[in-house]
C-alpha cells in the first residue's frame, strides 16, 4: 500500500522563533494589526510504501526523529493518506 | 470572532526544491528505500480576528499574496480553525 504523509514540524514551546516574530511586527506595517501568534515551521510531505497505515506511521515517526526534525527543539505532527494503487 | 490558521506554503510544480531533494538522498542510506516524492514547504500558524469565517480566509489569502509566500514560484494552501472566545 502506499501512503502520502503530511509532516508539520514546529518549534517546541519556548524556543525562540525569529521567523515568526519578524513576519508579525512586519504584518501591522501592511494594514493587518489584528494577527497575532505567528509560527514559522516546516511542512515536509513524502510518498512512502508500507504493508499498512500503522506501519507507514511508525516509519515516519523513525525518520523524524532520526532525520526531519530535531527532538531537543521541535515537534512534529503526521497526517496519513492512503494513495490508490498505481 | 478568533480564528487560528495554518497556511502550507509549497512550491509550484517545476520549481526545483533541493531541500526535498537532499533529504530523498539521504533516505537511503539511512535503510529507508521506499520513500520517494519528498518535498519541503513552509508551515505558517497565525492568530487573527475576523467577522467571521469568509472574511478570515480573504484576509489569510490577502496576506499570502503580499508577504507570506512569493505567488511566483510557490503555491498555498489554508485551513481555518475557530478559537473558542478567550
Amino acid at each position: 500500500m502506499r501512503f502520502e504523509a503530511r509532516v508539520e514540524i514546529t518549534h517546541l514551546p519556548g524556543i525562540l522563533d525569529p521567523q515568526g516574530a519578524t513576519i508579525e511586527r512586519a504584518l501591522p506595517a501592511l494594514g493587518y494589526d489584528n494577527v497575532s501568534d505567528v509560527r514559522v515551521g516546516k511542512s515536509i510531505r513524502l510518498v512512502l510504501d508500507a504493508d499498512d497505515e500503522a506501519a507507514a506511521r511508525d516509519q515516519v515517526e523513525e525518520m523524524c526523529r532520526r532525520l526531519l526534525a530535531n527532538p531537543v527543539i521541535e515537534a512534529y505532527e503526521i497526517a496519513l493518506s492512503e494513495l490508490s494503487a498505481p
